[in-house]
């Protein structure tokens, strides 16, 4: 290799970050860790006979070039699709325009497009201070300049935002997962929807409304999509990983037609269309409304369970809040956590450092906890192996 | 909206090209019109029972945490997928190395993920002229200056290709699609192939390999991968899309180490894997060798049964050659083929104007003619329509 002259790797690549969720990953991969650490969606509740079922049809379904799920198919997705999106569902805000819509390859791919069609280098995009680490790989990728918001239990700081902006900050873009943040946890108040809604009119920003969690939540109570205020400055992504299985990769979003040509441009560009089978499968269920109110009925209640189980089996130690929703519990311990993650490995249980998520802010002490992927019994034990680390 | 500030989009959003295939796919959506104009493969041709049983057993297929189908997987793809890249198939050369392997969302996706990682705005990239238009979107989005080499029955002109290395010119990369290239059909010939390699060396440039047709050769003759005259600078990617079915968006890629982990990390940000129940169910197909040299060798006789009706209901007026594998004859006309579209579609059929290809030659007289998808006797109708046109 000394001998022959190689080329170099662009130089955007040198901004791709690895994400540290999944590099951790390998660690909870030993049978004896507990690993609190994975954003996995418990594989128990994915509905695998329903699904089963729905690939038989899918492949059964005609087309005019062969089986619709196996040939090429349109860039923006399959027609049923997108008016499934426009039409709204117990995952989404549907905002009644087909022509709004795009199927992504999960909401990761969403972002991307995002990312690529809204962002040049050098541009700030304002994001939650923690902040999704894909949200983050993404935009550092575009070469965007990150300015945190600090996040309470009414997510994103607005007040903050509104004040930023009063003294000269101009995003192109605010990113927020509204409902059930990951890491956080935290839902976005009705009244900071609509003032940042008011703000991205005033100031020219888009924001992006990434909404991954919304049927997961603990109780009835629903917010409305940030786009209802502002529906020509938002771009909201939902995900079909959260309730049905994040292996079949679909997400999809609905944004105003200015951004939408773009995105389908940029959506060819990547990988021509999602799979089709995917789509086909994911559909098949999604529009089965008796199963998805019994599903998601199921899945509120696993994961409301085993969100109380860990709460409680912490105690006051990490200073957890109750969850209303998702897969994370966002805590605080007395020492750095990611000093202390190998000894917590070695004695049997993983989860993810609050530096990953930081962006201005100091977060060596927390740590985000996913409840989702272990059983009660296990949530217990490795509720009790934490606390004997930072004990 | 002229009351509220917009933001605008970003800057290389404009750079992005509408893909003229796609969008004359709408044209041949009549159902009067016999479309030569698609890069669908013949959908009659998909195996859809064997695709079904091979569902089946995916979703039975147990993992750790819930159905391997349906759970997060790793962002270069499921290990027995890439053990069964490296190792060699009909399809494609096996390098040997899964760490070099990566399974993508279709080959169009790995050609993205290339010009991310690979290409900086203003980099020369060399090309075939005509060139594949899928190429051209991304590079031209990734701000690569495209250069065009000629190609000829032997593929791209290497000689020409030299005396502009040895002038100065220094690309980045050069993009070659070596066997029955879209649109012209071309083989690169083995020597060209050895030679290529070594200007890589010399030059320090990287080659993409692109190889979406090699098993729909018909005759057994077999050309190495460039990639065996030159791993360190070769990417070589590989696709079920023309064998299997494109639906499930199931591409590859084999890559020296030194570029690998740059393009895991952009796949991951792109959509963090392809979907495990695709890779799960073309896995099953690929690795089930009876099967797939049965499917492949019917195939290859339909391809080349439909290659040699429309050459030969063409005649000479085209000047097509006969096609030695892919899907596509490349011809000549007497008139402007892009100011003929619209009077042939009124004639009932469509085809891709060779302008569409162009990158620094003139081919306004060319024409890009499938035989993939219309029945033999359809094909010969479609001829017969088209000499009509240019008569």
């Amino acid at each position: 290799m000394d001998s022959v002259l190689l080329p170099r790797l662009a130089n955007r690549s040198t901004l791709l970050v690895s994400s540290a969720i999944r590099d951790l990953l390998h660690l909870g991969e030993r049978p004896e860790v507990l690993s609190l650490a994975g954003g996995l969606p418990d594989g128990s509740t994915f509905p695998v006979e329903r699904i089963a079922e729905a690939t038989t049809r899918a492949l059964a379904f005609p087309g005019r070039y062969g089986a619709t799920a196996l040939q090429y198919g349109p860039s923006e997705g399959l027609t049923t699709f997108r008016e499934w999106i426009a039409a709204g569902s117990l995952l989404h805000d549907g905002h009644g325009a087909i022509e709004a819509t795009l199927v992504t390859t999960g909401s990761q791919q969403a972002l991307d497009l995002l990312g690529r069609v809204l962002v040049d280098p050098g541009d700030v995009v304002v994001v939650e201070d923690p902040l999704y680490l894909g949200a983050r790989q993404v935009l550092t990728a575009a070469g965007a300049h990150l300015v945190g918001v600090a996040v309470d239990h009414d997510g994103m700081d607005v007040d903050a935002l509104e004040d930023r902006l009063r003294c000269g900050l101009r995003p192109r873009l605010v990113y927020t997962v509204p409902n059930f943040q990951n890491p956080t946890g935290a839902v976005l108040a009705v009244d900071r929807r609509e003032r940042l809604a008011a703000l991205a009119l005033r100031y020219g920003f888009v924001i992006i409304e990434d909404d991954p969690y919304t049927a997961l939540a603990f109780s009835s109570e629903r917010h409305p999509s940030i786009a209802r205020f502002a529906p020509d400055h938002v771009v909201t992504l939902g995900s079909a990983s959260k309730v049905l299985a994040p292996g079949l990769r679909i997400g999809w979003l609905q944004a105003a037609p200015w951004i939408h040509r773009s995105l389908v441009l940029a959506k060819q560009s990547s990988d021509l269309h999602t799979p089709c089978l995917d789509q086909l499968v994911a559909l098949d269920l999604l529009s089965d409304t008796p199963f998805l109110v019994d599903h998601v009925s199921r899945l509120r209640a696993t994961y409301a369970t085993k969100a109380a189980v860990l709460h409680e089996a912490l105690g006051a130690e990490f200073r957890t809040t109750k969850p209303r929703g998702g897969m994370f519990l966002w805590g605080h311990a007395a020492r750095d956590t990611q000093a202390e993650l190998a000894r917590a490995i070695d004695a049997g249980v993983a989860y993810v450092p609050g530096t990953a998520f930081a962006v201005d802010r100091d977060r060596s002490r927390a740590l985000r906890l996913s409840y989702a992927s272990l059983s009660p019994v296990e949530l217990r034990d490795a509720a009790a192996r934490l606390r004997a680390v930072f004990r």
